[in-house]
């Protein structure tokens, strides 16, 4: 019989199949993947007048901003969910609350190449990435009008990437969003509770049981959760409370990079390529009670579709035991 | 510039373009719609033998029960997220609560006629479905081991629907889902501070504001939400507080098919057929505080992907606003 699970932090519940009778990947249906595009793709490199024009980049050599000769690129995305030009207004509608919609969207372009994915870069590139994550979310934390930065990755067509050459996008908001603000209460008050982070708390039980840990390294480990919201759901936390992702230095940066890479790899192994998001829950600018929060990557294959059941009721079901799945995960050679 | 829009009872954020520039029906991708296979259709009139044996059912005749001659008919789900048998089982692992999976899952086959659904029946029919909702609702209510019945409906592969022969299905579950308990804990919060139904309010500011409504009629009212996280997202209320979902009698069930089959067919006109999920939100089982509830179907038709940003916070983006998308509902021929 499958398990009804609960989420210790936020309370969400999920239906999680057993152990035996979890789907395997080749259960799951997949897209067709796509033939990749790159004869007029702007996000190439020549191409560069194509995109506004870049907030920050790496270039190894003396190039010039929007030139050729660089390795990642961020630029204003051209279709924003936010403006960035503005002061902030709120104002209330009878019942409702609002504001306009002031904010900061951009595309982190991560390589010039057309035909990587961030699956297959050398350590080296993922570690640009995350420089560049570590950049921008510095940079825009210094913006007094944003509360949060939330930076994130769609990787195929199932996953809601409109464009195929490799790209993440950073989003500043001037509100925490609902799903993070969930997540520091519940760990605030577990923390209020017992003196110690629900998160220290997790990664020792995962430690423990052994069963759900995909890979790991000296500062980086990656499990499937106990309470998944989607099969072959990955998440990464950095072992030491004390290591803060903006701040962060070489060897953690190599760390994170590594295992990022092992885990997207396994993934596109394990589940033929599939679709996949993924997003970076950090602290909010300025967060009072570090102490309660541990930040972490959430990866999510898009291997089904939310429908009614869980539109209407935030309950999930979820075919592959994470420990399945770990299992899966863990025996795909990288 | 888009807005930023909190949700009154639980605290979402959404962005939401702007009346001016909001995305027409024409600018959302669609599915294409697989042609009907009749053929091999366990649902089909004359194949009740391949339904495990029915557990409710309207027959006007006097027709045993898994014969035809069935109007509409309810059958346990062959591969059901919950089962029926056995005790609840609450346990800890560590940090962790879980119980097993015991609840109902059963499929309400809407109609003997594979090439119909919910938009084209007769209000008669349309009756004859809510009835089966209320009379599953009243019934899996007696089981005590179940604290919430949720009732949906998937319509179209985006939707997530498996069997493309109109159904909807019923999950009996032994907790009240986060969606709904947030809701619930939200209105009430509103109810202790005010004295009122927030959603009771919310019905007078749109019958105030007027440009979000879709259609109405005696009982029932239709509008898209201030707040929406989906394109043309439309909720029907009671417009009275104290009608009751599970025991509603001929009138209001009447009026409520009507508002139903009205909004459903101007979503079909309106945005091409697309799929779309339903679902009722109604009180928990043996509910101690219907004064701050009102029950609701809330509609939300399937035109974009969720993304990461959308998984990684909470937060919604909407390209059509509340107004334009019940604008284009309105103007529907129907």
């Amino acid at each position: 019989m499958s398990e009804v699970r609960r989420d210790p932090i936020i309370g969400r519940w999920v239906i999680v199949e057993e152990h035996d009778k979890s789907w395997s990947p080749a259960e799951y249906e997949r897209e067709p993947r796509v033939q990749k595009q790159g004869a007029v793709c702007q996000f190439c490199s020549g191409r560069e007048a194509q995109t506004p024009p870049e907030v920050d980049a790496i270039r190894p050599g003396a190039y010039a901003p929007n030139a050729t000769g660089w390795l990642s690129r961020v630029v204003p995305n051209k279709f924003p969910a936010l403006r960035i030009e503005g002061e902030l207004d709120r104002r209330g509608v009878g019942l409702y609350d609002m504001t306009n919609g002031v904010g900061a969207h951009e595309v982190l372009i991560e390589t010039p190449d057309h035909n990587k994915n961030l699956a297959d870069y050398s350590i080296e590139e993922v570690v640009n990435v995350i420089k560049m994550y570590q950049n921008r979310s510095a940079s825009l934390a210094r913006d007094k009008r944003f509360k949060y930065v939330m930076i994130f990755k769609n990787y195929g067509q199932s996953a809601g990437a409109s464009v195929e050459h490799a790209h993440s996008q950073i989003i500043a908001l001037p509100m925490i969003p609902k799903y993070v603000a969930e997540e520091l209460e519940g760990a605030q008050k577990y923390y209020d509770f017992r003196g110690r982070c629900v998160f220290c708390d997790m990664i020792q039980q995962e430690y423990l049981d052994q069963k759900r840990i995909i890979t790991s390294n000296d500062g980086f480990l990656s499990f499937c959760p106990f309470v998944p919201r989607y099969p072959f759901e990955s998440w990464i936390f950095p072992k030491d409370h004390g290591i803060d992702f903006v701040t962060m230095q070489d060897k953690e940066r190599e760390q994170l990079a590594a295992i990022l890479k092992d885990v997207l790899l396994r993934i596109k192994i394990c589940l033929s390529d599939p679709s996949y998001n993924f997003y970076l829950h950090v602290t909010p600018v300025d967060y009072e009670n570090p102490q309660s929060y541990h930040w972490h990557i959430e990866i999510v294959p898009q291997l089904t579709r939310i429908a009614g059941f869980e539109w209407g009721t935030g309950f999930y079901v979820v075919r592959t035991a994470a420990s399945a799945a770990a299992e899966y995960l863990r025996g795909a050679a990288s």
